[in-house]
C-alpha cells in the first residue's frame, strides 16, 4: 500500500452478519452449509438445540445440543433462545449468547433452521439477518434423495414430502432464492451473496470516520 | 439437466438492472466500468448525452453524443432525459429510450454517472436501480492520478479536487461502498455485486409460476 494509503479496516468495525440458508430436506442445504463453512474461515455454523434423539453419525456440539424437553423449557424460559420450533414433534432452538459472541467478534455465523426460526431471528435482529431460500430443481427428484437417506423410514419421507411443499410455500419471505441445479453453482451464488453484502454501506458501521480522514488528507 | 427438472429460466423473465457506478474522477471508476462491461456481455454501457467538447481520444456513439446546447434543451423539454447534470458548466443527460430497450430485453445497462444522476434515476426507477460508490484510498493519490492525465489543466485538476470532496460527501446515498484499493479485487466485489443481486426474489419476476409447476409436479 502507499504510504498516503488510508486503510479503511482502520475505520470500519467489522460487524458480523446472520446467514440464513433454508429449504425442504432434501435440496442440498446442508451439503452447501458444510462447504460455504469449509471454504469461509471467518464464518461459523450456529448449532441448535434440539430434543430430537441423535442420528447414529451426529456429534453433539457439533451437529446439535441433545437435550432432555424439561431442560429446553427451561432454557426457552429464561430467554435463551432467539426462536424456537417445534418439527415432527420434536423442539429445535438457537440459543443467543454463542451467536452474539461469534458476531461481535466479527464472525458471520450461519443458521440451518426453517421459515418459523427465519421469522422469529428476523423479528429479533432486523437488518443483520440475510435469509436464503434453496429450491430444488425438481420434487420427483427430491424424493429420490430422501429415499437415499437410510436414516429416514418410508413413513418420515411421506411426512417430509408433504413438510416440504408447506416449507416452499414460504420462499417470498426470503431476501434471496437460488435453485439448486448444480451444488458448484449454488455455492458460487452464495459466496457471492455473502461478498455483496459485506460492501452494503449500510453494514460498514464506521465508514464516516474512514471518509472524514480521507477528505481530511487533501487539506493537509 | 434430469428430465424431471424444471428450468427456472422457463418460468422467470430476465429483467435487467440499472447498475450505478459513481466517484470522484480520477478514483478508477472508468476502468472498472470497462473491464466490466468487456467480461459482462449481457450488460451494456448507458451512453450520455453531452454539450461538452469532445477529448482527443473519445468517440462519439461510444463515449457520449456530443450535441449543442439547443439541441439538449429539446431533448430535455420532450421529457427525453432520465436524469441531467450541469457539471464544469456542462450539460449531461441520459436518454431513456436505449435504457428501456436494453431492459426490456433482459440486458442489464451500466450508468457511469453522478451523484445527482443517481439521485434522478432512483427517483424514476426505484428498486431496478443498484447504486456503488467507488472511493479512492488517498486523495493524495487521487491528485497524483489527475496529475497524468495530460488531458487536464492545472486549473482544471484544482477544480476538480474540490469537486471530488463534494461528489465524496454523497458516499451515503448509495446502496453499496466500495474502496478502490486494487482494481482486480473491486471488479470482483463488482461482479458479487451484480450476480447477488440478480439471485434477489424481489428481481426473479415469475418465480411464483416456476415453484407452482414444482409443487404440482409432486401430486402428478
Amino acid at each position: 500500500m502507499e504510504p498516503t494509503t488510508l486503510n479503511v479496516d482502520d475505520y470500519v468495525t467489522r460487524r458480523g452478519l446472520m446467514m440464513v440458508l433454508s429449504s425442504p430436506s432434501g435440496a442440498g442445504k446442508t451439503t452447501l452449509a458444510r462447504r460455504l463453512l469449509e471454504k469461509n474461515s471467518n464464518m461459523q455454523l450456529s448449532v441448535s438445540h434440539t430434543t430430537r434423539s441423535a442420528r447414529p453419525y451426529e456429534v453433539e456440539g457439533r451437529d446439535y445440543y441433545f437435550c432432555t424437553v424439561e431442560a429446553f423449557e427451561s432454557l426457552k424460559e429464561q430467554g435463551e433462545f432467539f426462536e424456537t420450533a417445534k418439527v415432527f414433534g420434536n423442539f429445535y432452538g438457537t440459543s443467543k449468547s454463542p451467536v452474539k459472541r461469534a458476531l461481535e467478534t466479527g464472525q458471520d455465523v450461519l443458521f440451518d433452521i426453517d421459515w418459523q426460526g427465519t421469522q422469529q431471528l428476523a423479528q429479533h435482529m432486523g437488518e443483520r439477518v440475510v435469509s436464503i431460500f434453496i429450491l430444488p430443481p425438481s420434487m420427483i427428484e427430491l424424493q429420490n434423495r430422501l429415499h437415499k437417506r437410510s436414516s429416514d423410514s418410508e413413513d418420515t419421507i411421506a411426512t417430509r414430502m408433504s413438510e416440504a411443499a408447506s416449507e416452499i410455500s414460504h420462499w417470498a419471505e426470503y431476501d434471496y432464492v437460488i435453485v439448486n441445479y448444480s451444488l458448484d453453482e449454488s455455492l458460487d451464488n452464495i459466496e457471492a451473496i455473502l461478498r455483496a453484502e459485506r460492501l452494503k454501506r449500510s453494514r460498514q458501521i464506521g465508514l464516516a470516520n474512514f471518509i472524514n480522514a480521507l477528505v481530511e488528507q487533501k487539506s493537509s
